[in-house]
């Protein structure tokens, strides 16, 4: 089992490029490496010399961006490229995002346990709903309203669960002697009906070594830390500071004693980018370069940038390649609606030109260290001994050389402080998190 | 372009095992096959070595038959089966079945479309309609009426169609200098609306190199002719002998006129089995040993046999080991209403013994050839020559072995023969099956 002092490791795999859309410009990166499932196959398989407990790749079936100067935000297939890399690794974990909203619970049970037998028992399913318009309007559907959206999301898990589980643990008996591939008496139905979504089953697909896919959420909201409480085994969470983070993973561990179950028995992952280089002023150059490839978003950051410490700031009203006079500066305050302003107030106060500031990623959807491997191994301790999270979800900014830098540069240190296992504690997904076997349908209740 | 004198080749992949469905238990199998996708990479190879057009592996979303003494009728799941293949050929076309009942458009167009990109331009989708009740309560459905399925499988395949073409074929420029991933301006929703199903689109998916997969149809009735005629390159098709088979492709070929398509962009595949050996007695033993895993079913078979010669056999009524007598025989005829029983009375009346008729496969659901390659090849030639298809689904009794074998004593033949081409004419699919580039809606209309 896991020690409590050890952190878990997820590489977050986006499109095939990196957190960044200018990534797939940087020298290196092959441009085309959304459609060639080597992007993530030869990603994965770093991440495992690095002993990642997981690859986990998100989705929303919709293009959601402009494609103009970025790449899509999502993968081309989720399953195919979990798919590819299952043949080629042999221990990672494998995690994907697939809608509760738009996808049958049987096609869902079916080709996550299709997966996780494969792969002798690594793989989970982010269960998420969605609510992009732009998905909707795939599925000729419109935009349901979030309770609709979470309690069709209990049934496609209680029924994807429940399918999981049609074939009791020794069912799969394969007595060529005997001539009994299977114990039909111990292959049932499940017959499970809700108010959206119903199956009889049984699937088609026996037990895997970890008994059935390990549940995964995101989001949050009253709903979302029901879900998480009720049925997951690990959480992606986005907290900007330790603040918000502890506030989070007390929250889903509540939930989980709530149901009645041991709050270790659910791990949160926290949302985490970076920029490797031997100095910081290499890291924040290499930032400068990716944000140089998209000059036309430069003004619109700038403001941002500006509305997060309360100035009007625009490339017209300053240089960008200066730091903030100092009679501007001393009418800056933090906005107290968003996390990440204290940290864009303090590198304006010491002097950094706004373009380094932006560079530090002070705008970016996760928390971004742009510096040398100690400096990210350090900012991943300060959270993890704070207990602000039991693990990370980690993105690299450009994923062609930042993943082998990571495994390269920074796992080495984390193991080295005893803050990231050697080895892999186990075979499967579960036994690499520690968080329990489970089989068929957990029927938690609430405990009160 | 493939010559008209050149048959194709598509080899059928059930479950990981073969046709029969005792193949899990003969000598050498691997009993685990349908959870090793090394059971379709190791066959598919094979098969490519043996320049086949394609593998196709069918599905069906049920447990549809008694995992007792059989294994499953279909595979886990069809499309991580391909994708392990995808990785692992270069030249061989990958078909699968998905239900157009039970999925929604936009998935089937995503993960389809993903996978002929992945495998540049080497996919197919036979779209089918889904009766089976056991499927449809997997989906808490009930099951459709014919017309009802045909209407919906008009609409998926028109959406699919659309959202596959829904780039413009130079949309993704990926110009690494300028900074433009793709011509968004070429990139439009597709907005389809049908009474079942609807999609806005666009899908986040790029032309692959022969577009768009090939559509494959199978199944019968005028609703089926519509649906190949008007959608689909290829047709997998079961016609018991050439005189049915010569009807079906004659009505396809019709259907595809009418909807003012050149008959010969529409390819007929005839299901056909074999067992091979040295000699055909050894390779009727080879089928009495499959008879023999599975004892049990050996009195319906004789009943059934029974039945199609109009007499009342039974087990106890006649040594299954010995020749019919001869006042037995006298009585008997050959049913009218099954193609198959001027074949079981023929062979019954030279004098074999009724075991080694049901060796024959004269009950089977496709014809069977028991016997050398060169009975095999001479099967193959006379249905070609006979234009009764454009060529052939090939199942092995047991995949094992019988792939390689095929490949190794049959393909040799056919290609000396002259009736089967030496290598791959092209890249893709469409290439190598000599039908039409097409890319998004096909617009076929009635053409009277």
């Amino acid at each position: 089992m896991k020690k409590r002092s050890e952190m878990q490791l997820a590489l977050q795999m986006v499109s095939g490029y990196g957190a960044e859309f200018s990534a797939w410009r940087m020298p290196g990166t092959d441009p085309a490496a959304y459609t060639n499932m080597d992007s993530y196959v030869e990603r994965a398989k770093l991440a495992e010399q690095g002993k990642f407990q997981m690859i986990f790749i998100a989705d929303t079936p919709a293009l959601s961006n402009n494609l103009g100067p970025q790449t899509p935000m999502f993968p081309m297939d989720p399953m195919l490229a979990l798919m590819a890399v299952a043949r080629e690794t042999q221990h990672i974990g494998l995690v994907a995002t697939l809608s509760t909203t738009f996808n049958y619970p049987y096609n869902i049970a079916r080709q996550f346990k299709a997966l996780d037998v494969i792969s002798h028992g690594r793989v989970g399913w982010n269960a998420v709903t969605t609510s992009d318009p732009l998905a909707a309007a795939n599925f000729g559907a419109r935009v349901e309203n979030r309770q609709e959206r979470y309690d069709k999301a209990h049934e496609s898990i209680q029924i994807v669960q429940a399918l999981w589980g049609s074939w009791e643990p020794d069912a799969w008996t394969l007595d060529v002697e005997v001539g009994e591939f299977a114990d039909m008496d111990k292959i049932q139905p499940i017959n499970l009906q809700g108010q959206y979504y119903a199956s009889r089953g049984p699937l088609p697909i026996p037990p895997s070594e970890q008994g059935q896919p390990v549940i995964f959420q995101a989001g949050g909201g009253g709903e979302g830390l029901e879900l998480a409480g009720k049925y997951a085994s690990g959480v992606y969470a986005n907290p900007y500071d330790i603040t918000s983070a502890l506030e989070h993973r007390q929250a889903i561990r509540q939930s989980a004693a709530r149901f009645g179950r041991n709050p270790n028995d659910i791990k949160m992952f926290a949302g985490f980018m970076f920029s490797l280089a031997s100095t910081e002023e290499e890291a924040l150059d290499r930032r400068k370069q990716l944000m140089s490839f998209n000059p036309q978003e430069i003004p619109s950051r700038v403001s941002y940038l500006g509305s997060m410490v309360g100035l009007p700031l625009s490339v017209n009203s300053v240089d960008i390649d200066q730091p903030l006079a100092a009679d501007l500066l001393k009418n800056a305050y933090a906005n107290p609606m968003d996390p990440r302003s204290p940290r864009a107030l303090k590198l304006l106060k010491e002097g950094l030109s706004v373009r380094d500031v932006l560079a530090h990623g002070v705008i970016n959807y996760h928390p971004v260290v742009a510096g040398t491997p100690t400096q990210v191994a350090d900012f991943l301790e300060e959270w993890f001994l704070a207990e602000a999270c039991d693990g990370f979800s980690v993105v690299p900014d450009v994923s062609f050389d930042g993943v082998a830098d990571f495994v390269n540069q920074v796992v080495p240190i984390l193991q080295e402080r005893g803050l990231f296992h050697k080895e892999y504690e186990g075979k499967t997904l579960r036994e690499n998190m520690g968080v329990p076997y489970e089989y068929g349908l957990q029927e938690h209740g609430i405990n009160e």
